[in-house]
């Protein structure tokens, strides 16, 4: 009998990362380890510069802290699985997107720069960075008046967040910092650029974040009408070889092998985007088949043998998530992190208490309240845009409602009401697909939020679908794992190793007809709201937006 | 030298009753004391009795409370004032209105009458009971159909918390109840009764809340037409002799004596409502004064030389007031209460802890915070319904929003927003009167909200007026003892007493232009809120509130 043989896993999160040991064979987990980033999200000021204060809506990261992902996380991972590191035969890796680095040409972000450590366009965008809103609206304009042939792709809208968006805003309140950027590289490519000294861009990431659809990008002329200084854009920061899915980028350097302790040489996959890697982790890659990865935010994935044109959705790409399937993406840009603001800013001592002399958290004990609720006892709707609305509405300068209160509404009842709010947000995007001939039939489950399982029966009972879950608790470091595997060559393609080591619990959850009824009656009220505040109805949010945002300035804008 | 005089005004509160001692001449408080009463508002289930659980939106409370304030406060104000009790020559009081007392011919409430202990419609229904709102409806369509005359009086609708609807609520909901009931006491009233053993009906609470007008109530064929048993409600229930503000209903019996430690057989003035009694106590009583009670609810009242038609007022009564004056008054059926929930059910530990470390309540801690803000800068705009809305919709099936938030917005935030929706409810009143020919020129503010400084500057910012402040801390109190003194003859009638005993300083706080002209957009917003959720632009609270009603009786009325 030959040696086992391993593969290394590597998620980069929002706040942490996390190195998963699985072998090749059967997708079996020996061990995993979490590295939390040390400076997280920078969304006040600058790394030890108080006095560098960000504007609203800024979301920054630190590259080294991904560094130390793989000098901490992976060994000990290696350690704990008590492996002989010789038998690691790949590394993979995930990351969110779209996160950007500004660097040198050999890949050194700008924020190590001396210079430029004070510098916040130097730093990383995270994906949740939503401050290039105006950049954002005016590649939106300017794409629909063009007629622009890729637009559609997108759902009629491109993102605040994406590359386009983020690299204008550079430009334009930083230029001297655009001028000394040379890559303007997806963290998901520069991981990999870290790990084997070669920079080529993901298939995946490349054609949902960098507008790259048919093999080109948006043309000069359109970045020279956007901004003068903004036509080389695509040819002096953007454009790299672009490899599919499942390919080796490169192998491992010797740097990279001191680091992680892994075998120098041995293949490095090509790099991939955290919400996408779930699906094959999940075996979910067919048509009607829609991957949630439910954290911070969702993501909803979905590969189907056809093209269509979903309005709202985030994007459509040849390749983008399993080679030789049109890969969509959609997402909801707020639904973990407006349960923990609300426990962090909204739940009264009182519950904290009883949390505490429960044993449980305080997720555990409004769930536990919530879940003895029948459907519409609460009072409430709400609307989950606290980060914005990325799919369907695409504005990240909507914000959040809560309608219904009165002197008898609890914590517990406006827990719910944001949970449901979430699975309302996550229904339209599922009616929109359904409606645009890409149905859904089965929605398969990942992320942190599964744990959940008041709001897992929510989503079934909201949705009217049967809930899968994927088999593995860290669905996009499994799916890191089994790209190195096939990058490897232990497989033919993502499928096959999907099937070998991927896993998925079925029907977890099945709607209750009941409360789907009812559920009917508070959908229909959500999506009135929806339509008439995220459509132009009345226009309120971008008016006290732009009213905050002045209130913001005036006061030196401490917001 | 003769000795001094004093009078005892006694304010009954939504949670207590206080004991105001006064000097006859110039109004001079001497000492007070406070009763809390014991069973409080009565929302969840009947004293000692947990099985009788109540629906939503139910208010009750205990009479016995309210004697117990006569047993307690009075003779504790006596003693802290070091006073002869025989100096006192008349007592006054005021209470909340409208509240219900069904009693027996002889005044016994039906609640200490054995057999009726565990019925939740024997007690006393508070103001802010508002579960009569399907009878309400009925009245005022019923009142619309027929074009009777007397609606235009209160501002076109009826409110559920009045004597007719909450009385038909008793009859259709327990009619065994109804009809143990000879008397339907205003509980202003019952406490004169009480004291004085003689019924007799005060003119204010009688036209604001009985719909008396120009000598009539409502007819029996008006009321055969809401319920064929309901035909003698007026005559057999409620019609009683009327008597003038400032009169003296009797004089105190032996028994009532016992209780205050007040020389049996002085003046006890007729009953009167609290928030009117604060106009001459603030000697607003001349037109262009708007008298605001800020407390749990506010109330808005105001005396004019002129009868105008304010659509959404709660009533405009001839003598309401002031004898031979219009007296209009409007309200807000939730102003503090929203804050304190907000701080018992909406703010974290941290919050808490920061007050504690200060030293200083959670509501001045939120109040500094917020007080640092510009206009607009937390990006929220909220409606203030948390208790339905009373003026100037006239719904108590509407609840509230808050609309704006982001991941940054924090409690503070939010606590700024809710008091500035209540200033735009005030605004909203204030607009109504000015279009409707009775013009506000000053805000006269009383009631325990005035010692919140960020509160009033805020409501003067947004109503663009200048606020004066009531010169007692209980102007209630001090209006109930004006009113002794006028019964007793002290005084020729309340415009010199107010002149003599009342007091006000005068605009304490003045609009900020900036800041008026950054409210008026967020007013605007609000506006557009309030008609578009108020006025059937869409109907969704009313739609929730029928799911949230549904779902609690499927569940066993547990709310």
């Amino acid at each position: 009998m030959s040696r086992a043989e391993y593969v290394v896993g590597v998620d980069f999160g929002t706040l942490s990362g996390r190195a998963l040991v699985v072998a090749v064979d059967d997708g079996r987990e020996v061990a995993s380890a979490e590295s939390v980033y040390a400076h997280g999200v920078v969304t006040d000021a600058l790394p030890g510069r108080p006095e560098r204060r960000l504007p609203p809506a800024w979301a920054l990261q630190v590259p080294s802290d991904y560094i130390d992902v793989l000098r901490t996380a992976v060994p000990e991972a290696i350690r704990q699985a008590g492996i002989d590191p010789a038998d690691v035969i790949a590394i993979g890796t995930d990351f969110t997107a779209c996160t950007m680095v500004p660097t040198t040409a050999d890949g050194t972000p700008l924020c190590e720069v001396e210079g430029f450590e004070d510098r916040p366009h130097a730093y990383v965008k995270l994906w949740k960075h939503h401050a290039a809103q105006p950049q954002a609206d005016r590649i939106n304009a300017l794409a629909a008046e063009r007629d622009e042939p890729w637009l559609s792709r997108y759902g009629g809208l491109i993102s605040s967040e994406w590359e386009f968006a983020k690299g204008l805003q550079v430009l334009e309140e930083d230029p001297e910092v655009y001028a000394a950027m040379d890559r303007w590289v997806e963290a998901s490519d520069w991981i990999v650029w870290q790990l084997c000294a070669t920079y080529v861009r993901n298939a995946g990431a490349t054609g949902y974040k960098a507008i790259y659809q048919d093999g080109r990008y948006p043309d000069t002329d359109f970045l020279t009408a956007l901004h003068p200084a903004f036509g080389g854009f695509v040819d002096d920061h953007v454009d790299q070889p672009v490899a599919e899915l499942g390919e080796a980028a490169g192998t491992l350097t010797a740097a990279a092998s001191a680091w992680t302790g892994l075998p120098e040489g041995i293949p490095v996959a090509v790099g991939t985007v955290d919400a996408h890697v779930s699906a094959p982790a999940a075996q979910a890659i067919d048509d009607g088949q829609m991957v949630a990865i439910m954290g911070t935010s969702t993501c909803h994935v979905m590969s189907s043998s056809v093209l269509r044109e979903v309005p709202g959705m985030c994007g459509v790409v040849d390749g983008g998530i399993v080679p030789g399937r049109w890969g969509y993406e959609a997402g909801q840009s707020g639904v973990g992190d407006i349960f923990a603001w609300f426990v962090d800013h909204g739940v009264p001592p009182y519950v904290h208490e009883a949390a505490a002399a429960a044993g449980v958290t305080v997720h555990e004990h409004l769930s536990a309240l919530a879940a003895e609720q029948a459907v519409g006892e609460h009072g409430l709707v709400a609307l989950d845009w606290h980060s914005g609305n990325r799919s369907v509405l695409v504005d990240h300068d909507l914000s959040a409602v809560v309608l219904g209160q009165t002197l008898a509404t609890r914590p517990e009842d406006v827990y719910r009401a944001l949970v449901e709010a979430t699975a309302f947000g996550t229904r339209t995007i599922i009616d929109a697909f359904g409606r645009s001939g890409v149905p859904v039939e089965e929605l398969v489950v990942a992320g942190g939020l599964v744990r959940n399982a008041m709001l897992m029966q929510i989503y079934s009972d909201v949705t009217g679908l049967p809930l899968s879950v994927v088999g593995s608790a860290q669905g996009p470091a499994l799916g890191a794992a089994l790209h190195a595997a096939v990058a490897a060559g232990a497989y033919a393609d993502i499928r096959a190793a999907a099937k070998a080591m991927g896993s998925v619990r079925k029907a977890v959850y099945v709607p209750d007809e009941e409360r789907a009824r009812a559920y009917d009656r508070l959908y229909a009220e959500y999506v009135t709201l929806h339509d008439y505040f995220g459509r132009g109805g009345n226009d309120v949010m971008h008016r006290l937006r732009t009213l905050r945002d002045d209130a913001s300035r005036s006061r030196g804008g401490a917001r």
